[in-house]
C-alpha cells in the first residue's frame, strides 16, 4: 500500500503539547515515514488524531517502546525522537529507550542539537546493533554551506511565507495543508521546510535553519528556494516560518524574509495563548503589532490570518475569525477546522497570475 | 611603556578598504596588541593613520612580511590575519605568508570562518615552530553555549546599541570612541564586542555572533551583557552592532536587539555609499527607512546619527550633518572628525540618570 518506512515516534510526556511538536507533526503528516505508533505513557491507548484534533487517524499511543514494537512485529525500521525541549539535550531515560530501540534493529532519527553521532557510546552501540544514526540538525562542513548570492531574484513565481507570533503555533501544519490545497486546485506548489520536523516529515526542499551558523542562514534559505524553483518550475512556493520576528530567541524568520524574499505573508496566531510557549514570563505580542513588524521588516503585505485554536471553544474560534476579518480586513480562518479556502481566496486576489492559470 | 604583545597585521591589497576592516580597526585601536606594522604591498611605506583618517599614527605599512619583521627584530610575537573576505577562506598566498610567520616564531591570530586548527598541515607546522594558532571564530561545543533565559532584565543600566545601514560602515569604531568619550566624562562604561575584530582588539566582553548557531545567538548576546553588568557594575553599556536589519545576509543585529534589548540606538550611515559593500547589485537602504525599521523592530528610539564620511568632501559632510539634524530632529555627527560630543548630548537627554551621575 505504501513504500514508506515504518517508524515509531517517541514523545514521552509531551504528545499533543508544545514540546512534542515533532511527534505532533509526524502524526498529522509524513511523506517519508509511515507512523505505526506514538510512545507516551501519559496518553497510552488513546488515538493520536483524537488527542491532536479530535479526529481519529488510526495511530495508537503506546505506554512504552516495548509495547509499541510488540504490536507491530519486525516491520518497524525507525525510531524517531519526537520531542523538542528548549535545552536541546537528551535525558538518561531517553538514552535507555534509544538503546532498547537499537537492540531491536531500529535506526534512530534525531532532530535535537544534541548529536548522537558525536557520542562514542552511541556510535559503538549502533555499530554493534548494525543500525544507523541520523542527526537531522548536524551541520556539514563550512565549505559546503553557501552565503547569500542574490540568485533569489531569478525565482519568477510568487513566494508566500507562513510566519507566526510564537514558536509551535502551527506554521508547519498550515504550510502543509495550504500546499496540499493549492495542489488540489491545480497549481504546481512546492513547500520549503525550514525546521527539523519538516525535514523528518520528508520535505524535498529545505534545511533546519536554526542548526546553521549565522553567516550561512540567509544563503542556505535562498539556495533551498532556488533549487526548488529550478527543479520543479512551480507556480507558487510556500515557505514554512519559524518562531517570530518579535521572539527573544527564535529569529530564523528574519533570514526567511531576507534570504527568501517572500512577496506575501500569512500570519499564524493562537489568540488563546497568553505568554510565549518557551518563555512563560514573557507576554505574547499583539497580533496588530506583529503584522506591522512583519510588513515593515519585509516590505510585503500580510494577506491572511490563520488561527490556532488552542484554549478556545468552537464558538470563540468563530467569533474571533469574524472579529479579525472585520478589524484587519483580510481573510482569517482556522485551517484545521475550516480548511484553506479563505486563505486561497486571499492568495488568488493578491496574485492574479495564479488565478489566470486556473482559468 | 606597554604590556601589550607586539603584532603585525596582514592585509595584502585591502588596507583602508572594506575587506580590510579587521586591520583598519586594529590600526585605529587595540587594547590587547601593540600593532608594529601593517603588511600591504599596494600601500607600502605609507602611514596607516594617514591612509585611514588623514592623521598619522606612527604605524608603518610594509610591502611584505619579511620587511615588516626586519624593521622590528625579534620582539614581534603575533601575526594577525586582518582581512575579512566574503568567502571567509584563505588563498594559497595567504598560507605561504602564514608559514613564513610561523617559521619566524609568530603565533597566528585568525578571525575567518576557515579554521587553522581544522587543518592538519597547519597544526603540524605550528607544532614544529612551537607557535600557537588562535581561531577567534571557532565555536566551543554546543553544551557550553547558552540559550536566551530572560536574565537580560536583571541589567539595570542603559544599554545603547550602535547599529548601521550596512556592514563595514564604522559601527565598531564609533562604539570604541563613544565608550572612551563616556569614560573620560566620568561614566563607568563597558563596550560589548559582537564581531571578530572587536574580540581581537581585546574587548573584555563579547563574542563573534556570526560564528554561532542560530539557536544560541540571542542567548550568547544576553550572556555577554549580563556578565559585563555583574563584573563591572557599569553606568552604561555600549553594544557594537553588526550588518543591518535590512541586510540580505548579515542579520546579527536582530539578535543584538532581541538578546541585548537596548533602550536606545545610534545609527551609523555612509551617505556617500550607493550600493551595499558586499552586494554591489543591491542599493543601500534609505536612512529614514532603516530608522523606522529599527524603531519598529526594537520598540526603542534611534537617538543619534553617526556619519561615515567615505566618498564625501569635508563640505559635503558638514552639509549632510546639518541636513540630517534638521530633517530627523536628532543629534548627527561624524565622530572621526568631530568626536562624540553631540551623540553624548543625545544620550544624556535620553537618560537623565546618567546626567545625574555627572552632577
Amino acid at each position: 500500500m505504501t513504500n514508506k518506512e515504518l517508524a515509531v515516534v517517541y514523545c514521552e510526556g509531551f504528545f499533543g503539547e508544545m514540546d512534542g511538536k515533532t511527534a505532533n507533526g509526524l502524526a498529522r503528516h509524513s511523506d517519508k515515514y509511515e507512523i505505526t505508533g506514538i510512545i507516551d505513557s501519559t496518553k497510552a491507548s488513546l488515538d493520536a488524531g483524537e488527542v491532536l484534533d479530535n479526529k481519529a487517524n488510526g495511530i495508537t499511543i503506546y505506554k512504552n517502546i516495548q509495547e509499541s514494537l510488540e504490536r507491530k512485529g519486525d516491520s518497524v525500521k525507525a525510531f524517531i525522537y519526537g520531542m523538542a525541549p528548549l535545552s536541546g539535550a537528551f535525558s538518561t531515560k531517553d538514552r535507555d529507550v534509544m538503546y532498547y530501540a537499537m537492540e531491536n534493529n531500529l535506526d534512530i532519527i534525531n532532530g535535537l542539537h544534541d548529536f548522537l553521532t558525536d557520542d562514542e557510546a552511541f556510535i559503538q552501540k549502533a555499530a554493534e546493533c548494525n543500525v544507523q544514526l541520523y542527526d537531522i540538525r548536524k551541520q556539514q562542513k563550512n565549505k559546503q554551506r553557501q552565503v547569500f548570492t542574490g540568485d533569489i531574484t531569478k525565482v519568477q513565481c510568487p513566494k508566500i511565507a507562513i510566519l507566526g507570533t510564537d514558536s509551535a503555533v502551527g506554521k508547519r501544519t498550515s504550510s502543509v495543508l495550504l500546499t496540499q490545497a493549492l495542489q488540489e486546485l491545480g497549481l504546481n506548489t512546492v513547500m520549503i521546510a525550514t525546521g527539523q520536523t519538516g525535514v523528518i516529515q520528508g520535505a524535498e526542499f529545505g534545511v533546519p535553519l536554526d542548526a546553521l551558523k549565522e553567516q550561512f542562514i540567509s544563503g542556505e534559505m535562498e539556495k533551498a528556494i532556488v533549487e526548488a524553483w529550478e527543479a520543479k518550475n512551480p507556480d507558487v512556493i510556500i515557505i514554512e516560518g519559524q518562531g517570530s520576528l518579535s521572539h527573544p530567541a527564535y529569529l530564523s524568520s528574519c533570514f526567511i524574509i531576507r534570504g527568501g524574499q517572500p512577496e506575501a505573508i500569512i500570519i499564524q496566531h493562537p489568540p488563546g495563548r497568553e505568554n510565549l510557549g518557551d518563555y512563560p514570563d514573557i507576554k505574547m505580542p499583539l497580533l496588530e503589532d506583529e503584522i506591522e513588524l512583519i510588513e515593515v521588516f519585509s516590505k510585503s503585505p500580510v494577506i491572511g490570518i490563520a488561527i490556532n485554536h488552542e484554549n478556545m471553544s468552537d464558538s470563540m474560534v468563530d467569533e474571533t475569525i469574524e472579529a479579525y476579518m472585520d478589524h484587519f480586513e483580510r481573510p482569517a480562518t482556522d485551517v484545521l477546522k475550516y480548511g484553506c479556502d479563505s486563505l486561497i481566496e486571499g492568495i488568488l486576489a493578491t496574485f492574479p497570475q495564479l488565478q489566470a492559470k486556473l482559468a
